[in-house]
């Protein structure tokens, strides 16, 4: 477990979105060796930053309220920076759809500052860009490997592809090394629960705590995959630490689909509390929904080596654990 | 030929980009029926709007000088239009490097301002997407069909991509009949002159006329695809007028290819002036260079019934006597 966090030993490592979900969990793997750590977070309302998220390891990095779309602060920020993971963005997909302009200057325009301040600034760090599932839309076949073809069902999927290509055209022509996990539904401690709009899985688990009703669009037999943080976070260091990942795109997944009224019987059962309701689709979610979905994660298992470790029966325990101790700092 | 041009007798049509190349070809054929045809381009320096292109029209066509990027005017301007040929665009590959944030502000964001002007104030308007072979990169099989992953070498590429994927969501989800037409390399009258960053043949012919010296990068031997403008201007008409485009995407080609070496060859020829000479592959070219490129045209020619007429040494012979007639309003 150790080897791939000693590359970043003394390393000048900078998170944007560094106070949110991946990112600051991210920090917690991070600090455990010596290393200078800049958490930069716009701490956009409704958004998934949360001081809290870093309380115990806060002495141990630095902080920055900036938004990756403001130039003149990331033409600084990156300066000398050894490794960038670039995480920040507007993740619901309802919203993209409500709000495209917005998604469209985060996840597109915010990408490219990050990446013109890199060329302009700071051509030698290393990138590790935060894409998704979300790019493929409807698949053509199941597990997807990243050759599948993207077409997008929402707003929110085209900018973050988009993004992606500008990271991968910035590695090619600039010499930027840059690479991109297509990051596959993910739960785990220090998620933003104040809202369903991302991160289903755990806005269920706070309805299952509150011993609420879980409500289930259409049969709830869709396939889903699920990735616990830690894991995710592993993910991102190997592919930050080993040279192969330059210019390439990486599936993460489980390796273990499950139905997505299963995943939420499981929830009820880790939980001892919640139930559920199935109700038919509302329009705005049958419209971007995507089906059955799982990851061929076959390429970053081979080529760096990494594969999930947490089952979902024991990430589930860990993250109502998590939640119940530190409810309210999150409810 | 007139079939096709009856579908819009009486009706309301705008053109993005209508002082341009491709946009004032189609008025030139859209005004062979009574019908209300307003153009709109933002006459940015530099870029292919020119008067002179509608010089002979003008009386039957309005002119609105407005950028796609301008939101009121847009929400305006759409209202109680039947057709949309949105063609507006940043169309340089070198300065979409060289400025990103000009080529997303206008190829991305510019046409969602189009897309939302429709879904809040004119969703039965049917909107033609002027897509481009660019949005390919560097091709994995020639000739290129519709089923080829999209891995552009260059932002313009992402962003047009982007946008095209916007037009087939707004379809889907909102019920905005919209359709792309992945476009080839074109030539013919009405292309600006002034400079070669893109309508590599056309900035090719005035060096011809002017009996300069052509420089080819490398050795030619790339494969090209090239359409003449009036082919093109008649896939626009008939993925308008047929209902069956709603929600497609396609490409337009020649069935031709050719040695780019032996394009030049054949405008030296045609013009009866010119010379030839081999220069290697500047860098920023080389970056964003796709190599051969040949479309595979059979979707739209089963579909819409499409295919180009046009040869390229007839294409040529026009192109010629066109610009020698009309010299000063183009140089």
């Amino acid at each position: 477990m150790k080897n791939y966090l000693e590359n970043y030993r003394n390393k000048k490592i900078m998170i944007t979105g560094g106070l949110g979900f991946l990112g600051s969990n991210l920090a917690h793997s991070l600090v455990k060796v010596p290393c200078e750590i800049i958490l930069i977070d716009a701490m956009l309302p409704l958004y998934g930053g949360n001081y809290f998220n870093i309380e115990e390891i806060k002495e141990k990095l630095k902080i920055e309220i900036a938004d990756i779309r403001d130039k003149d602060k990331m033409n600084e920020l990156v300066k000398g920076q050894d490794y960038i993971f670039n995480i920040a963005g507007q993740v619901s997909h309802l919203d993209s759809m409500s709000d495209p302009f917005l998604d469209l200057d985060i996840n597109a325009r915010g990408n490219l500052v990050l990446l013109e301040a890199c060329r302009k600034y700071n051509s030698k760090a290393k990138i590790i860009y935060a894409g998704t599932r979300g790019q493929y839309g409807k698949l053509e076949y199941v597990p997807v490997d990243e050759k599948h073809k993207m077409e997008p069902t929402d707003i929110y999927g085209v900018n973050k592809m988009a993004a992606e290509h500008y990271h991968l055209i910035y590695n090619r022509i600039y010499g930027i090394r840059s690479a991109s996990l297509r990051i596959n539904n993910t739960y785990g401690p220090r998620h933003q629960m104040k809202h369903g709009k991302y991160g289903i899985l755990n806005w269920f688990i706070r309805i299952a705590l509150e011993n609420g009703t879980i409500k289930i669009f259409g049969d709830g037999n869709q396939l889903r995959d699920y990735n616990y943080v830690d894991d995710v976070v592993k993910a991102m260091l190997l592919t930050g630490s080993n040279e192969k990942s330059a210019g390439n795109v990486y599936n993460l997944g489980s390796g273990k689909q499950i139905k997505f009224i299963e995943l939420v019987e499981e929830i009820i059962k880790t939980a001892g509390n919640g139930k559920i309701e199935k109700v038919p689709w509302p329009k705005e979610r049958a419209d971007i929904e995507i089906g059955d979905y799982a990851a061929d994660f076959s390429k970053i298992k081979k080529e760096l080596n990494w594969e999930p470790k947490v089952s979902l029966d024991e990430g589930l325990k860990k993250t109502i654990e998590f939640y119940k101790r530190n409810k309210e700092h999150y409810w």
